[in-house]
């Protein structure tokens, strides 16, 4: 039951990148993207990634390996679009 | 230990916004902020808020309460400079 907030929780959380992401790639500006804060983000969700696998929360596991790889997207498009 | 993991990943993720919400308010434009999405965003840092009060994991609890304050005022950010 818990499980299920967090798998939600997640997906509102996550997703929430998504149009950031698509906006960027669409308006190809990164201008408001900062590459430190963004990496910074990227280290964040590896290191709750950690927590989730030593824990065994699968909601915390599964959100942040998906909020990493939208991160990386983000990333990339920083450094394909510069500012 | 662990605890430790998460009050580093949480601050990593949730400063991730701060620039985002400065560069906002600097620039006075809002245009690649979705509302909906922050509004979705911000339902699920409440979501992971109550995940983590009822599994009792303080790291969560802590950063979920701070994100939420920060997505809202990225919303406000977006409800005042527009698009």
């Amino acid at each position: 039951m818990t499980d299920y907030i967090g798998y939600i929780a997640g997906f509102l959380v996550s997703f929430a990148l998504v149009p950031q992401i698509i906006r960027v790639y669409k308006l190809k500006s990164a201008r408001e993207i900062s590459v430190l804060y963004n990496s910074g983000m990227l280290l964040g969700l590896f290191l709750w990634l950690a927590y989730g696998i030593i824990l065994g929360l699968v909601p915390i596991i599964v959100w942040n390996i998906i909020g990493a790889i939208l991160a990386a997207l983000l990333l990339l498009a920083k450094l394909k679009y510069g500012r």
